[in-house]
């Protein structure tokens, strides 16, 4: 137990489309629980059934269904579901949380549509929650994009696919871990996704370490 | 046109169960219709497509299922669609917009459960819009029950069939009617409904003449 109210870690995963983030979120749960630890693994949108719901919601039908606002206050929703549900009883029992994206991702993509000072507030409003660390997985752009088009499926509305974007996106993140220093890890994630796996854990190892 | 930016109205009615507001609502836009006027009917939660599906999620499934904080977000997201795409087009044509329920009873819903100020920050970012006038439709708390229980259905999560819940709801709408004096009349509606219909289309018609 600590001053944050529990023995857990939280850690989220974030980059652009193709970076690798769900492999090695994957990746690192398994890991964990060989060592000995109980990882729970999940993932936004989403993470809780109520937030898949949402997830759903948001997600079906016209892009243009939805304004930037709604599908933020969406997205704040289901989040607000995933940690209520699944991120905060699980720290509470101790566990390492490792969440396939959270805030940054909605730091980024809604703050591309001139939202950021919005999805500031209504973070610190709702969530007011930060991963204890955050990796993200530097890739670079042209690589991620094949890697995104070959797995594509039909509900992968997140998945825009143009170089412009991922050019954006990645310098997106990059900014975002030079705003977020004391949270954010950036690894490269243009290497065998063994030696990428074996950064992250290390960074995580030293992060456990670091508890309280 | 003028300040607001356009040249419509914009009207909310507000009251406890089995008040009457539906409807006056509804008498109400009848009315104004046959004076010549363009009175859009539109509900809360839902009044457009997408505002709809959120109430249809929200209120479907075990009361339980989502927590205040998640349900207001929630309740936020279908007020913005319902703003953005049937209210704001509405008064931008220059028509009288008629809405049974809007932000006072989220005031009061989920003010009750201790999140008022949650409730005036989330509207202040998210919303940022008021009625041009709202009516309160007082009513006696056993005789609004009476009435709300036997027009029950299966959906009407909203009507929570105690008499100590009228009451303090009673005193909650009231009580928002001194917070807001300028936007909000109370209108007795312990009467005949075309009497209760006559003071109403009255303190329209008022509203009316006095836009700016």
């Amino acid at each position: 137990m600590n001053g944050r109210g529990h023995s857990g870690l939280f850690l989220s995963f974030e980059g652009i489309d193709g970076s690798g983030k769900s492999t090695q979120a994957r990746m690192l749960a398994e890991r964990l629980s060989a060592d000995g630890m109980t990882a729970l693994l999940t993932r936004e949108p989403g993470g809780s059934p109520g937030a898949e719901e949402i997830r759903a919601l948001v997600l079906q039908g016209d892009p243009d269904r939805w304004s930037p606002e709604t599908e933020l206050l969406l997205f704040t929703a289901a989040r607000r579901d995933h940690m209520e549900r699944t991120i905060r009883p699980a720290l509470t029992r101790g566990e390492v949380v490792i969440c396939d994206r959270f805030a940054d991702s909605t730091r980024l993509y809604q703050g591309r549509q001139g939202l950021r000072d919005t999805v500031d507030k209504l973070h610190n409003l709702m969530i007011g929650m930060e991963p204890d660390l955050t990796i993200i997985l530097d890739m670079d752009p042209e690589a991620g994009l094949s890697r995104a088009k070959a797995r594509a499926t039909a509900e992968e509305r997140f998945e825009d696919f143009g170089i412009a974007l991922q050019l954006q996106m990645r310098a997106g993140f990059l900014a975002l871990s030079e705003e977020f220093p004391a949270r954010i890890r950036v690894i490269d994630g243009n290497r065998r996704p063994e030696y990428v796996a074996a950064d992250i854990h290390a960074t995580v190892m030293e992060a456990l370490d670091a508890r309280p």
